[in-house]
């Protein structure tokens, strides 16, 4: 099921003899071995020769080397070089920091830096809240991981993790505005990242934990949440989360169904799947059933973790055991955040009526979703190159966004809970192919940044949503309001 | 001598009658309480009434105050608002982290984040290395404090420096094109200090420590030395000392002195005054007088802390003592970086003929330089408003500039020698009010940078320049270069 996709991507420059056939030649080898032309330019042209770029997308590093092979076996064709367009993305990183005021005068210079910006310091001293208007604190976030699990690749270390977290600081800013910036520790003790993060806070209106590990992560969230001031968010539990409910949100409108008539099936309990179940449980679902490399967890399976115990006892009222495969019969949704091609097409086949799979593992689905798709209603998956993707993009930037605009000194259930329901609220009417909106609606970022505003400042007045519903019609409410915006 | 300076710059909008006179009399109302106005330009314009945005410079708070109360005071004046436009320059904060890769299609998601992003992720596992091209490191400086020394206003805390670090920041872009980021850390505890900075290093090519208070900031500074892998700079120190040494070199030419016979007294041993000393031993002055808030410093003087013993060691051969005005008879050179005031006109008469006298002290000099004038052939100071400003602006954009292009991993003082001399050497005559470049000469920079870059190179590739004036040459010769890259 791989298709070539734009991470291989390639631009070979090639020199050609220059006949009437030569371009024709070069695009048949490069599909004959399965590579996919997306762009051919003629960069010199001579009475005996052609150079040309040839740009593909090609599978993995060994496929892009089997069509540049291919192209130096045709007759008179050289391939001088190659060059990877994911590592010239990277050359010298993603991001820049550039300053908002003009520095070309001396008066210029005297506002900004010595002597004018004595009193602003001074002020600072005196009133330490101003920071949050006089600085960048106002608008930035720090994209804090030490590197333990970066993406589905595993513990590569703080600097491997970088080109992770300056992309985080790129959708950051070109999907919200908010100014982000990568901390990468070279540690990963506990304590030292907490007490890390505690020392380098002052800077920053916001804390975005990334790709540390579980259990490690709910440990470091838990502290910082308490000790700090500003709002600390673990994109890896929080952002999928709201996603995943927002999505599960229109499937279930798509299906007809209410949530408290779904039994739900979670499979991976890491830092998403405890995430989904924290946040599934104010929707009271029929019931949740959790399940881990181990099994089923219930309440008496011996050598229940801590970040495990509380699952075991807020799930499986029925006292279920045995594996992945005993929780899905008559299971009415199925959650994904686990591993490779663990279920089949009977598993999905003796789900209820109307069934949802949700298969998130990355790259590789739970289940391949065409084969998904023949029996369930609803199909999801974290990829790009089928429908439905579950993408922490739609979420994590409003979510800052809004918190950053409410000058929130924390983040709460009915926060995410509201930014769920207004990434769902953006699809005026879902269908089974479409639950999700688009990563580049432009009406999403608002939508969420409102509802946790919204949320942010009630709950500062005091005024603390009664009710999950409350809090969902808050970001529902959003929704409509970025769609009139986007309309008007 | 205080001058009104943008630094206390406030735009009133007045409400004045339409008259023939209404602008004559604003303007005159302004001058009378000493204030100096910059812009006047009419909002608007009615048969009655003109609205009017009067900006001008104030010499304080209290000042600002007086011209406000000044045109409040004229008949028919009404002052509606007065915005202070130092804070107008600061609200937000002074810099942004922006992408440097395009966002706009799947694609470019693709290569920049997941999937793509994994490959380099993997790269650089491989070949931590690979962290130096493939990311932000490659052009990125920390600009870390602990808001214990800032500015000369003293130990104000974390959150109260970023101001200055954020304006540091944006003239590193501004006059090197280096992004740097603040690190402003909420302890003041040595360890703690050094343990973070070292912790977050990864994600810098350079550590530039900034306003930390004296001695920690000794140890700090050697010991990050000792442990990273990248360049650890103290601009306190290092910067500071690189523009003096840079100014005297020139001022010496000026009064056809060479560094060999002259008897040079420092008054002020904290950060500063510790580097410019270290730095001056190489040229092999005849002598140098240390001078502190105890007088002068000999060997025997009892409770030399470590960070002066090494000082008591390398200077005052003659084991003088006394007090500063004990120091300055016959001497050649004085370099104040201490404290208002100390000199008077018959310290400055006693010196040497063609006597040098830098008073950096910041904002009011060691002696008013209209003052030493008379009695000097040279004189310094550490503000814009006078000839000869020893600003450290002139340094460690280039420095860090020159570090980074030769991805070096420490710095040594003959990188610091042959950037003074680049600084000097960008002034083709030095006159009397003209030792040091203005900081908006463009050529300054890259002279920096490529003496830095070339001390650099040779020390990797083994050749560490055998003598001072090695380090001096390679100053010498980037500046020359510089010049001719301008003019051609």
């Amino acid at each position: 099921m791989a298709v070539p996709g734009p991470g291989y991507a390639i631009t070979a420059r090639v020199e050609a003899p220059a006949s009437a056939t030569a371009a024709g030649d070069l695009a048949v080898a490069v599909g004959r071995v399965g590579g996919v032309m997306t762009a051919f330019d003629v960069v010199e042209s001579r009475a005996e020769a052609i150079i040309v770029d040839i740009s593909c997308n090609a599978l993995s590093e060994r496929h892009a080397e089997e069509i540049t092979d291919a192209l130096d076996a045709l007759d008179g064709v050289r391939v001088r070089n190659v060059s990877d367009r994911t590592f010239l993305v990277h050359l010298g990183g993603k991001i820049e920091v550039t300053p908002k005021v003009g520095l070309r005068t001396r008066e210029d210079l005297s506002r900004a830096y010595t002597p004018g910006v004595a009193r602003v310091c001074q002020a600072i001293a005196a009133r330490p809240d101003d920071a949050r208007s006089l600085t960048i604190k106002r608008n930035t976030v720090a994209v804090v991981t030490d590197g333990s699990a970066v993406l589905g690749l595993g513990n590569l270390g703080a600097a491997a993790a970088m080109p992770v977290m300056e992309g985080k600081a790129a959708l950051f800013k070109r999907f919200a505005g908010v100014d982000a910036w990568p901390v990468c520790l070279d540690t990963q003790d506990t304590e030292e990242i907490i007490r890390t993060v505690e020392v380098l806070a002052p800077v920053y209106g916001g804390i975005n934990l990334e790709d540390i590990a579980a259990p490690r992560c709910f440990e470091i969230e838990a502290r910082l949440r308490d000790s700090l001031d500003v709002p600390v968010f673990h994109d890896d539990q929080h952002g999928t989360a709201v996603v995943v409910l927002g999505a599960l949100r229109n499937a279930l409108r798509v299906v007809g169904k209410r949530s408290q008539e779904c039994r739900i099936v979670v499979c991976g309990v890491g830092a998403a799947g405890s995430a989904i179940i924290r946040l599934l449980l104010p929707l009271e679902p029929a019931d949740i059933i959790a399940v881990d490399v181990e099994g089923i967890i219930h309440r008496d399976r011996p050598g229940l973790h801590d970040s495990l115990r509380w699952v075991a006892e807020a799930t499986n009222r029925d006292g279920r055991t045995g594996d992945v495969h005993d929780a899905l019969p008559g299971a009415d949704v199925f959650i994904g955040v686990s591993a490779p091609n663990l279920l089949t097409a009977e598993d999905v086949k003796g789900m209820s009526d109307d069934a949802i799979v949700f298969a998130l593992a990355n790259p590789d689905p739970e289940i391949d979703p065409g084969i998904a798709a023949h029996h369930a209603a609803v199909v999801a998956t974290g990829r790009s190159d089928y429908p439905n993707q579950i993408n922490n993009v739609l979420a994590f930037p409003g979510i800052f966004r809004g918190l950053l605009d409410a000058q929130a000194r924390g983040i709460t259930d009915a926060m995410l809970l509201a930014a769920s329901a207004a990434i769902a609220d953006v699809v005026t009417e879902p269908n089974p192919l479409f639950i999700v909106p688009s990563v580049f609606d432009s009406t999403v970022s608002p939508a969420v940044a409102t509802a946790v505003r919204r949320v942010s400042e009630a709950e500062r007045a005091g005024e603390t949503p009664g009710s999950v519903q409350e809090a969902l019609d808050a970001g529902a409410d959003s929704a409509d309001g970025a769609r009139a915006a986007e309309d008007g």
